[in-house]
């Protein structure tokens, strides 16, 4: 069993939708960050950092924070959407990373501005909208031969997806991006990715 | 051999960095970035994603971009600074992750708007900087009691050390992060990471 700290968050939904996608039981902890809940003692202790989401594998006592680290561990821990070939492995990790680094925290910044920030500040919103619709059509050319990112499923399209699903609420439109927009329609129509984006 | 394709920034000297420190003969590529040199089809072709560092390891003839990817690359290569045993290993990649998706894309956007932005933005500038400052605490705490991030030193340290051993350009202080501070000072001491600053 595995519990599962998260909230309705894209770096969230990347943790519920692996679950569902592996089919390993978990209990679901809300973690309101919109209350500061991330911030008791007791999450502390599961995640130093203080942000969502976190894992505790009761089968092993492992506990994981950052969903890029709990995305390999599920992974490895089932066998499945990580390849064990070196040269397929370390495409999976290039695009994990590439996400944990780019789509994630640039995409990230876009909501900020654009959606939340007390002022609208126009050089932030439009240097972030540059740089995620670079990083959409980046994708988009690596979709251009492949039905996912990495050729098979894999924890590099679980981690994305999450991200690109929200591109309407961001003002944004795929329409420039053919192959990402056929990738998204794709992965939204798996039973796993439609129940872990429900969660919590 | 391995051919590093880098630039003088955190993202490149991660690798620079590792490769001292696993000591594995490298050549090194300058890929001027200030030149638009990452845009060329030649470089696209190694990094789809336009960003440095990416390697070419001549010995198995992969390629691997993003700084993450390339550093547990040359660790399982050589079986140094990523432990073998389960906890050990999910407790690097954990703060791998925590780097790749917090400091570095923080501490980056707070040099954009403190340093490079044509306009000065004080709410822009206020909320990189704080956020830097909130991960600087959180691993000042991780540091209380170990001599490097995950007790022996290992790719979460040499991440994360380019990033952090930046901050007075940034304008920021160690004065109130004792324990981070006594960090830097003792990775800056490893000839492997003076030489690797050094590049390119």
């Amino acid at each position: 069993m595995i519990d599962l700290y998260t909230f309705t968050t894209p770096n969230g939904r990347k943790a519920s939708v692996m679950l569902e996608e592996v089919e390993l039981p978990y209990n679901v902890h809300k973690i309101d960050i919109t209350k500061n809940e991330q911030f008791t003692p007791e999450y502390i202790a599961i995640n130093p950092n203080s942000k969502i989401p976190a894992i505790i594998d009761q089968d092993t006592e492992m506990k994981v924070f950052e969903s890029g680290a709990i995305l390999i561990y599920l992974a490895e821990k089932t066998g499945k959407f990580l390849p064990v070939d070196q040269k397929g492995r370390f495409q999976v990790l290039e695009w994990l990373m590439w996400q944990m680094g780019g789509v994630g925290p640039m995409s990230g910044q876009l909501n900020h501005f654009k959606r939340y920030a007390p002022e609208k500040i126009p050089y932030a919103i439009a240097r972030y909208e540059k740089e995620t619709l670079r990083l959409y059509s980046v994708l988009d050319k690596q979709l251009v031969d492949k039905e996912f990112i990495c050729g098979d499923y894999s924890i590099a399209d679980i981690a994305t997806y999450p991200w690109i699903s929200i591109y309407e609420s961001q003002g944004l439109t795929l329409d420039n991006h053919p192959n990402l927009k056929r990738w998204v329609e794709t992965v939204q129509q798996r039973p796993a990715v439609q129940q872990g984006m429900k969660v919590p």
